[in-house]
């Protein structure tokens, strides 16, 4: 249905499960049933570069249930770990070599397991809670408070002005790399809002006429990341030194050479499984514009 | 910029004067500094209808910073609730009454402190977590880890055949009273998978080509409510009971009628500051496809 990065599981997510003891023992007491091998929270790859996995017999300790494969209901561990949170650029030379639907079907796994790292105890009472729904969910056994795996809203868009796009760069990003804004989406705004004053905030643009792109989770912990083009008024930038150390207006040509890893591009693209890739990608095919 | 329900606050949310202990000081100490007035998270009005606000003298306890109107600024106390999460059909009266952006100002101190009020604890060790960065975030003073509002994005959605829209009724819901379905976004899944997933739990339908219509906020307790249609690829239901008490395709004109109050309308339409209003009233105006 999407081209995406993280999407195209195809995965059954089987939810009338998760909450049924009984069906849930026979699906792990299903002899084709699998379990996702993890190396800490990164993906281990076979032979053929595809996802490894084990029978269900080898786990120990609380499992995820991440769906049904035709039927053959898939699990990953779930992982305790101090190694949260990092964006392991390592594990970006990893995705650049898997399927997409490998890639999907890890990030699920990957993005369940950070949010159980991170909510061990019930934030309501402050009591050790335990997992339920086969993993989407904790439960506090003292108050009763039933927690859901969150997912982060990200806007992350390309301010465009006479035809050519605001890119910047975060001092932690790789040499070279120049990629969309992007912001979390607060409450009390929604993702047109969002978008107004992200770009106000970090580059002092003033924007309208904010229109969606396309959608992908990112599992670096558990985004939404929501892609937007809006209109600047104009191109006088007023960088946000804390969250920006450059910005420049890249032209489509620009965008097209980075896109197609030219090394006279002036900067280098974000990796195809990041959505910042497939926006500039549709912005720069898209010459209705021009 | 929109016109999607608590929308349209248009106050400078100041963000780099949250961690500022010294701008925020001053702030506070700003004469014109007004409070919003609370009846436990409802909003209080004046004898115009109008938000009522206070001096910031009457502050006790901790304070969210809302941001800055023209120059103003603006504070939410932070309530200690039991009454947490109803969605109190009361407060929709009052809201119907109320201007868009009073809705979205109160919206926005809503949401926070539902959010505060169900994260006293730090999830990650237990310890009672403090407030800060005015107000948008808890930190652990125990082992260092911060937290930030939690923001839960939802898709809400037409599924669209042969000039009929799929509308649906939940047990809570006032009489006669049917809406878009609706669905959180779990980690792993894009807007649109989230939308395909959800149409086929609740209704059996198969879709493709889902399209973004529009975004808003919802405070009950905080959702990023994400509205889109989508494509049937047959009218045949198989309702899940769990979710839905009825479902039924509703064509332009009984859309329309419902829109207007119409008494022989077949079900009444959604408030005007919800989503689902806001989404029959696109689809009801746009004939392209018939």
């Amino acid at each position: 249905m999407s081209t995406t990065g993280f999407t195209g599981a195809g995965l059954d997510r089987a939810d009338h499960l998760r909450l049924d003891a009984e069906q849930l023992a026979a699906l792990m007491a299903n002899g084709e049933a699998r379990l996702l091998r993890l190396a800490e929270l990164d993906p281990v790859l076979d032979e053929e570069g595809r996802l490894a996995w084990g029978a269900l017999a080898e786990a120990e300790g609380d499992m995820l249930f991440l769906g049904l494969d035709e039927g053959v209901p898939l699990f990953a561990p779930l992982v305790r770990t101090e190694a949260l949170g990092r964006r392991a650029w390592s594990v970006f030379r990893l995705l650049s070599l898997m399927s997409q639907r490998d890639a999907a079907i890890w990030g699920a796994a990957r993005s369940l397991n950070e949010w159980h790292n991170r909510h061990l105890f019930c934030s309501v009472c402050g009591t050790a809670a335990v997992v339920f729904r086969a993993g989407w969910g904790r439960k506090c056994p003292n108050c009763g408070a039933e927690h859901f795996p969150r997912v982060d809203p990200v806007v992350i868009m390309l301010a465009e002005h006479e035809g050519r796009v605001l890119l910047g760069r975060q001092p932690q990003y790789p040499a070279g790399r120049y990629s969309a804004l992007a912001g979390f989406v607060e409450p009390g705004e929604s993702i047109e809002e969002a978008v107004a004053r992200e770009l106000m905030e970090e580059a002092g643009i003033a924007v309208r006429d904010v229109r969606y792109v396309t959608s992908q989770p990112w599992p670096f912990p558990g985004q939404l990341m929501i892609a937007c083009i809006a209109s600047a008024e104009s191109d006088a930038l007023r960088l946000d030194a804390n969250e920006l150390e450059d910005a420049f207006w890249a032209s489509r040509d620009e965008v097209r050479a980075a896109l197609a890893g030219d090394p006279a591009a002036p900067f280098q693209a974000p990796p195809p499984f990041a959505i910042a890739n497939t926006l500039l990608t549709r912005w720069s095919a898209d010459a209705s514009e021009e």
